[in-house]
């Protein structure tokens, strides 16, 4: 007797109806080559009483096997595993041992240069690199505000299929809102609104680059920048970045030598060392970019949080005939999650992104689209922003302080002028060492091992830490050190 | 005397504060080198009357400008423009006639086989090619559960960055989902979240295959599908489509010549023709994969929308021994702007697709996509499935029912087992022609010119459309036809 009970398996705590977990239990069974086509099945009376089961839920699932074709009834003889399937040569699939039967897993991944990020552990009191604290963000505000939109009459289109450009309305609101706020001259044709820096950076990268091409980054610079050009096939050209940001001698040096594509920055304020690029750097790269010919992806994720005076205007407010790519993006205002970001370029330029967008994502979330150009609208936007550049800048000084009582020891840093985060150089012992004890007090901190090694030196992100919570950090630190030290 | 007043220009309708518009200006001017280094500037006093604007106002613009370093004062002598910008030789952006001048923006667009989705005209009734009708999807619970997860204790977390491959819950949930609906034997780390079908088909292209692979498609297949094997630089194969899906046969002897490294199916129901693939088709494709080794892309996006029978099990639950890349998302099931998808494979597979991930967008929209966890789990998810693909099929039948009453002297179709979009064909005017008079009747219809061109037919989704909707969209057709051949 076939082993029908053990082959076909049900079970009532399962989502699927019995009859369908039946009819899927033979489909798998004949693909595997384990019940041969032409084989003699039992009637569904029998069948039933093998399973245990009520006699209907085996006729359904008969009927269902026939309607898809697998199973035929013969009149006056019995029901049949079709005999014009063909499975037979098809059994092999578990147990082959030929090379063909699995495919065999590479042994190197060529994309392992780009880190796959895992969720850090639950129980660590986590110091990140530089993130906005989601919890002054008006984010019940952003979802009544969603909930308000796709309740109304034309908030319904929102959740149909539309343009790749992004919502128009939050298009024309931020073109408006850049002119205003950074002096940048545009339109709604030279906005694309992205899931965040990260999708700029990204499409800026494949729309305007060829394999091979070189671009210029600080040394050091923002690492996923440095995978998005590497991955388009993109030579990356270290250049040093000092107090003033990005050297520009040295990249008018290195013009002069070799021809460059593309220059990535990010002004406000320097991934990771902090520093603010200079006026006199600006111009000059201006200058340089017209000289040679390449474009600049200006980064500028850390705009709006300046703590001394107002931020120096992008150069995208500039008369850069074509050759700034502005990113920007609401992540670092209101909260990591909401993937709402925008690229502002030329026509040209932004139509290509366009369309390599088409084919990655199809589309933005419309809904969050339109929350962040209602923030905008109803100042919503500006009045979060004045309450976390206060709150945030009181968090920078606290850490000062913090750092200047318990670590001087240890710790060498420069106040920022604005941005998340201190960029904490270790002076009389290595960071790498000092990693697992860090760990051991509970702490998790950015420790990036690459400028670790080469800058002996983290991000400190103070933004997102009430004062409370740094307190402990620094104490946890302090611990941590001494440990080490003993 | 300087022309102050034309230069500096402030509004107070702005959001910008006014002393940051007069440095904006400044800024401005100084980069454009209207204004010269070393100029002399007015005092505040002097300023302030030329402008009529408060003095205080000029003042804190000026100290502005002092702490950026663009001015400087000298004792005793007045404000100058700082000496030591190199402002000079930057005169020429705006009206230089050097080639260097402006970037020109170049004659073709490398990108141009992608289009640009840009949404339809508003004034016109609009027939999609098969989408989710979301009047009946269930948003105001979606974001009324997105509110109530951000302000849970658990909730806030999912504000923050997180790894690349999707909430955990999501993945948990998926995978047991999966097992329980589709017979897929997978677990957490076989699932990566996306952004809808269209990242994983994309993601799929550029971890899995080459420069110059050979990708199969069907004649025709889904378009945008094509576009992401075209980006990245493979070489599409056509393989002909019949009424039980890809033609295998046709395939098998493609293999036989040529080295194919992965096959593209839509086997529930076949894009743009809605057949759905055979039995048989599957395993002799099965077969296919493990003679040639190549990988199947199983886009199951339509796997929830079949009306006959249940549907067939996908590929992917057979044991594929990661052959079968599977696709599927929530877009379908609930609206088209919920970006939730996933792609299901092996460990290997996920690791590289997830890395590209990183550096595309970071990561997805955590909060939604525990709200579709959630709505997995409290059955939110099986109630609005059933109720739709009950809606659905009512809606398939009636557009059916009218089609043979009105226009069954210009079109024929196949009834389809599934899905959301007839395949129209017309038999004896021409699509293309048609077009015109379809528009002026103010019917928007989802005409493909390849397909209209190639089948002279189009998808006519009856899904989104109510039945009075349907019926007054056939009278607009058959009122287009009548004027045509007037």
């Amino acid at each position: 007797m076939f082993p029908w009970k053990s082959i076909i398996a049900v079970n009532t705590n399962l989502n699927r109806a019995l009859y369908l977990q039946i009819s899927d239990s033979f489909i798998k069974e004949i693909s595997a080559g384990r019940i041969q086509r032409s084989q003699k099945i039992p009637g569904s009376r029998k069948m039933a009483e093998l399973l245990g089961l009520n006699r209907k839920t085996v006729i359904q699932a008969y009927e269902e096997l026939s309607a898809q074709g697998w199973i035929q009834s013969i009149s006056s003889s019995g029901t049949y595993i079709s005999s014009d399937l063909p499975v037979s040569r098809y059994t092999s699939i578990e147990t082959t041992e030929l090379p063909s039967g699995k495919l065999p897993s590479p042994e190197s991944n060529p994309f392992e240069y780009i880190p796959a990020s895992i969720p850090n552990g639950k129980k660590l009191i986590i110091v990140d690199g530089g993130s906005p604290d989601h919890r002054l963000a008006p984010m019940d505000w952003v979802y009544r505000e969603s909930r308000s939109i796709i309740n109304s009459s034309y908030g319904k289109q929102l959740l149909t299929y539309s343009g790749v450009h992004g919502d128009d309305k939050l298009r024309d609101t931020l073109a408006q809102y850049l002119s205003e706020t950074r002096g940048m001259n545009l339109n709604i044709t030279n906005l694309l609104i992205t899931r965040g820096s990260q999708m700029g950076i990204f499409l800026a990268a494949q729309a305007l680059t060829n394999q091979g091409d070189k671009v210029v980054v600080g040394s050091s610079s923002y690492d996923a920048a440095d995978w998005a050009f590497e991955y388009a096939g993109c030579q990356l050209k270290r250049v040093p970045v000092d107090q003033g940001g990005l050297n520009t001698s040295a990249l008018a040096e290195l013009c002069s030598r070799e021809s460059i594509k593309m220059v990535y920055i990010t002004p406000h304020h320097h991934f990771p060392t902090t520093v603010t690029l200079s006026n006199i750097r600006r111009i000059e790269l201006m200058e340089l970019s017209m000289k040679h010919d390449f474009i600049v992806v200006e980064d500028d994720y850390d705009y709006d949080f300046h703590y001394k005076s107002a931020p120096i205007l992008p150069l995208a407010s500039l008369d850069h005939g074509g050759r700034i790519i502005y990113v920007g993006s609401f992540s670092k205002v209101f909260a990591p999650n909401v993937r709402v970001g925008y690229v502002a370029a030329s026509n040209w330029q932004i139509d290509r992104m366009a369309r390599i967008r088409r084919i990655i994502d199809r589309q933005g979330d419309q809904i969050m689209e339109r929350v962040m150009a209602e923030a905008i609208i109803n100042g919503e936007l500006s009045r979060h922003l004045k309450k976390s550049i206060r709150i945030y800048k009181q968090r920078r000084d606290h850490l000062v302080e913090l750092l200047n009582k318990d670590l001087a020891n240890h710790v060498e840093f420069d106040i920022p002028e604005g941005g998340m985060a201190v960029w904490l150089r270790f002076k009389n012992c290595q960071l790498t060492d000092l990693r697992d004890y860090f760990t051991s007090t509970g702490l998790s901190l950015d420790i990036d091992k690459y400028l670790a090694r080469q800058f002996n030196a983290f991000r400190f992100g103070f933004t997102s830490l009430e004062e409370e919570e740094q307190n402990k950090v620094v104490d946890l630190m302090t611990k941590a050190i001494e440990l080490s030290a003993s």
